[in-house]
């Protein structure tokens, strides 16, 4: 796909030739814009204005009809009213033009009239294997080749400079929001595709085409809902591959729908947290405004990117340090101490610095300034720090100082050109553009700075670790069970597969109970078994600390009295007796099916944990056994296995088998698995094992279907 | 003393004429400096520079020694090196100077000598009845009048612009840092005072004085460690008065003292949590940077502080609603939906408009601006909102959009002028101005704005309320207690104040143990009693689930056997028998000294939830019922209390109560009272009640001890 792809794409984003179909001879009109932008930006291809009524557009030779263009062009325009488009995109399609960008609005954004109206567009276009961008959307540019075809007002104000980030984005409007700032802050974008309604031309492709561009080394992707997985996980993939970072804002952080009913595990992992983990396996950085992504964009041009990142900090103000250090423990970004003896030498040329890290030069180098150059060197050489961050706020900005302060500090920067190298200074923009042709990255704000310097260590740290496999299973692939099984089913059924699980046995009367518990030893567990009843513990159908046959003949009459009162319409398959686990630690691991990604594999501590304060941790499914591992050690809980309180320790080793047995399970079965939870999972003293003690397994409704994993 | 205060700062910040002792001829040099900035500001009173080899100074006479001035100015600059600080404080206090700005440093902030030179400095400048403001400060500007005691750099690329925002800081170079940048953005700080080594004039002081300042509105405040509480809370409880908001920046979340390792309570409630349950008093808003603290500065000024506010959205693009709902999401910050005529109202003007809130008129208004003024009637008239944000981004700066939109927003803005307008525009500077002008205040992202706008509701909430009497207790005042009481003791004099525990017995041997717990009735729980184990848990010291006399007597023995083998040298006061109680929720209620604040309450759920997840809430004390109850809802865990998982709803009535008790007693201790913790407080169903189980009081080692509270 992807090759095909790339190619098509390529008549879109980087046309040679491009027919305007409802071309404006108005360079204000949305027919107009694109034929003068490209003028003013001078396109080195054709542009071929189609206009029905006039014979120049702006000055060029005007076509009446597609018909009557003199060839076909790599891609056209399409500004006409929606209800012409159809005809339009048809007759492109017989002249064998591959593709168009449609600005037109009154599709699928309107309503399920519009949203029929663009599925017979998007047929009618692929009839004639013909790329649509859009529509109802604003377009792209590529400004290396002066090629706008884009509505955009912006350009009004001023053109994109030259730089190595490109934009995807489902919205033009937040787009040119993005571009326009970046052009303000004097960052370069040359490169921006709106994907619009997205009927074919998806996020991930445009995404796939900045990926293999080679003039683009940063991707920066905005979106509102994902509509494709597998070309965006594309993207991701080859983004990884090719080293280029993707920094994402998407909005939106949507209510969980209908399917969380059935299982704590759906409901608990919303469809943001499974988006957040999904991002997480590629080193992602979400941000969280769009001026923070515009600072990773930026940052990240500098193509440094410093796995295991940690910062070293050189001050003119101590306070300043103190809020460096602040944001650097929200963030968990290291700022690790000066060596002793740099320390020493530090304090004999200034004696009331602080040299530990962050280091306080104070205000007095400034008038000494080749005391900061020994500083600098000191902090990157001896330090050994991969970022650092220069504070010299307006001091560093003024005519008597920016000169030999920059001298000072691109000395060390040429001298360690692997590490990355950020300054907090507030001067003119000629001012700051010398620190920024030097290599230094500038920014006003110092909180800014280590937001932007954490994500580049977030990228280093995704380049150099291999991606996991994902959606293919590395177990044996297990029958797959009926749509509704019983808890004593589901058990055997995943301890087959290699889940753990409590031991049990069914008893169907009485006295098989009674003889069940005397084999297994007292104390017992007791629970109602019936397919029906999925929440045992609300209706009372589990009886702890059964001790005798007395207590097994009680329970079990108790139980099928309150089946009957509280599930009166309930199959029961008889009772359920478990041997007793005591002084374990509750976890809940389960998997659910996500509509856009597949199975995800979802862990936290039982309980409260889980359901009040929400301490999950998410995966796509299969994990492998580090990965399970680094997700028990994620969440905030983790003490409570580790040994707080003054109980053992956990088997961690154990728990984390129970996580990969499960996700391997969840991908073999296919899409017809909709949720399996085990709650809880009894964590046992280390080398003790892990049990899970309970089981549900929700198959899909509408068995048979077909969707792929 | 607030009266005296502030007429001596007036000498400071306001002086009417200014001698600088170590004045230079050379404009650059930290004593030229303030002669050169104050002549070029025009300061309108007298500048007397004294410079013993100079009969001039910058064109001015100078005169050769303190004694030489013509009269006493009402303030002095000291820049001088520190060793001659002292004869120059004398000699200006002998000739009746009232007040000094010292610059030199080498005081307290080069360790202990400085220290000690910077005590005599301020006992010699108290002999003579002399405020001084400094060492190793700044110093401020005033530039309302041209006052330039100051040697920053700052001015060399521009003067401070005029406008009703006034700083107080501890640190020079980040106050210059924050003034520039507000320069930058053209925010008006016409008042800057750093306090430097705060030797005298205090943070605290410095605010008060911006408080009383009939031309400061917005008090911006950063501060690396408070020094002085009185007169910190002095000056907040005056701008609450004066409904002045606060913004501060507090850098440093430093780490516990070394008095954590007796309590729970001042473990977990770190400094910065207890400043931040203070700044939550007053309405005082926390900047997290530089920006943000400049962005609620600059809206504050417009003296909009919406109690309860609102947000109602106009936007330009969908993507932008949905990324400032989630803003607002995390903020907390609500976002009613418009009502549904007013829906309807606008589905007629824009078929395709999303009108519910965020209201997205699309860019279609862009052809159509007059529009755009009935969508924000119908948002502010009928929607209501306390605040409104408008998203316009590039196009609402365009030179063919701009004219007309303001003309749009601000007709409406003129007729609801009791309503907070923000905008999120990019344009030139002209046009933001323009914005501004009309009572728009213009951010370029949106996040930022939300943020802001988000801060003001605070001040309003907070300006709506009247301040907590906190300080004085409201209860009767017990005994002190002696020094270490064990758990019976602290338990029965918790009693007497009020304080509900768990029916308990004091049992000095077997025999009385088995009487005390037939007299209240199995289950009882025993506990060693002994003033030397503060934490008996760990030691096995507690024995739940007694049934009988012969659990009693085994239990008694038991513990006897445990505290001799775990606790040798501990004295044993016997055993406690206490009624058990069964299916209560654990809550930690305690009360710690906090150093500068005084005794501070802390609640929070038993177990896990304090001890890992630290999800605990703090106040001052006392506090009064109200204050209590929300306390409690406050909790992240709340819904544990309210009845989650099938339980019952707990007694929120009488553990408020609890918390009103504890803190009111803590008060009326006073300063020898360390900490008190009772840990569990057992909460019943609703209107069963809430009884301590445990209780630990620690007072202070130095006992007599006289500070205040």
């Amino acid at each position: 796909m992807t090759a095909v792809t790339n190619m098509a794409l390529d008549g879109l984003v980087a046309a040679s030739s491009v027919a305007v179909i409802g071309a404006s001879d108005d360079p204000r009109r949305i027919g107009g814009r694109p034929v003068a932008y490209m003028r003013q930006r001078g396109f080195s291809g054709d542009i071929l204005p189609v206009n029905p009524g006039r014979s120049t557009v702006q000055g060029l030779t005007a076509y009446e009809s597609v018909e009557a263009l003199p060839y076909a062009p790599d891609t056209a325009i399409v500004a006409v009213p929606a209800a012409h488009v159809p005809s339009v995109i048809d007759t492109l399609g017989k002249r064998r033009v591959r593709s168009a960008v449609v600005f037109s609005s009154g599709f699928a954004e309107v309503g399920p009239e519009g949203m029929r109206a663009q599925q017979d567009l998007l047929a009618l276009a692929k009839s004639h294997g013909m790329r649509l961008l859009g529509p109802n959307t604003m377009g792209l540019y590529n400004e290396r080749i002066g090629y706008y075809p884009t509505f955009s007002t912006s350009f009004e104000s001023g053109w994109p400079l030259a730089g190595r980030i490109g934009i995807a984005s489902q919205s033009g409007a937040f787009a040119a929001h993005i571009f326009t700032s970046a052009r303000e802050r004097r960052i370069g974008v040359p490169v921006c595709i709106t994907t619009g309604n997205e009927s074919d031309v998806t996020l991930g492709e445009a995404m796939q085409w900045l990926v293999q561009d080679p003039e683009t080394d940063v991707i920066a992707v905005y979106a509102e809902g994902l509509r494709d997985a597998a070309s965006f996980l594309a993207a991701l993939e080859a983004a990884h591959a090719a080293r280029k970072p993707v920094v994402l804002m998407k909005t939106g952080r949507s209510a969980v729908g209908s399917s969380a009913a059935q299982s704590h595990t759906s409901a608990i992992a919303g469809d943001d947290s499974v988006l957040n983990a999904v991002l997480a396996e590629y080193g992602v950085v979400r941000a969280r405004s769009a001026e923070e992504f515009l600072d990773i964009a930026h940052l990240a041009t500098r193509r440094i990117y410093p796995a295991s990142n940690t910062l070293g900090v050189l001050s003119i103000s101590g306070g300043a340090g103190v809020l460096i250090s602040d944001t650097c423990e929200d963030l968990g970004l290291p700022l690790p101490e000066m060596p002793t003896s740099a320390q020493r030498q530090l304090k004999a040329l200034i004696p009331f610095a602080s040299v530990r890290n962050p280091v306080d030069c104070t205000a007095q180098v400034l008038n000494d300034l080749p005391v900061v150059g020994k500083f600098a060197e000191a902090i990157v050489g001896q330090g050994g720090y991969k970022s650092i961050l220069n504070f010299f706020t307006q001091a560093g900005g003024t005519a008597s100082v920016a000169p030999e302060l920059l001298r000072q500090l691109s000395q060390v920067q040429e001298r360690y050109p692997d590490r990355l190298f950020a300054m907090s200074v507030i001067g003119s923009s000629e001012c700051t553009d010398r620190y920024e042709a030097a290599g230094i990255t500038v920014f006003s704000d110092p909180t800014r700075a280590v937001v932007a310097i954490e994500a580049m260590g977030k990228f280093g740290d995704a380049f150099a670790k291999p991606l996991l496999k994902t959606g293919k299973a590395h177990g044996t692939s297990p029958a797959l069970p009926r749509a509704t099984l019983n808890e004593a089913e589901a058990k055997r059924w995943l301890t087959d597969a290699g889940v753990k699980c409590v031991l049990e046995e069914v008893a169907v009367d009485t006295e098989s109970a009674v003889a069940a518990a005397e084999r297994m030893g007292y104390p017992v567990v007791l629970k109602i078994l019936s397919p029906d009843i999925a929440h045992k513990s609300e209706i009372g159908g589990v009886l702890l600390n059964i001790e005798d046959s007395d207590d097994v003949r009680a329970g079990v009459d108790l139980l099928i009295e309150r089946a009957a009162s509280f599930a009166p319409g309930a199959h029961i398959d008889g009772v359920l007796v478990a041997r007793q686990v005591n002084d374990a630690m509750e976890c809940i691991v389960g998997v659910h099916r996500d509509p856009l990604f597949g199975p995800v594999l979802m862990f936290g501590l039982g309980g409260i944990l889980v359901e009040v304060m929400t301490d999950v941790v998410l995966h796509r499914c299969p994990v492998d056994y580090p990965t399970a591992v680094e997700m028990v050690r994620s969440i905030r809980g983790i003490p409570l296995l580790e040994g707080a309180r003054g109980k053992p320790p956990r088997d961690i080793d154990a728990l984390a088998s129970t996580l990969v047995q499960l996700s391997s399970l969840a991908v073999a079965v296919g899409p017809n698995l909709q949720s399996i939870e085990l709650n809880p999972v009894l964590v046992l003293a280390r080398g003790e094992g892990a049990f899970a003690a309970d089981a549900l397994v929700v198959m899909n409704s509408t068995e048979g279907r077909n969707d792929k994993n």
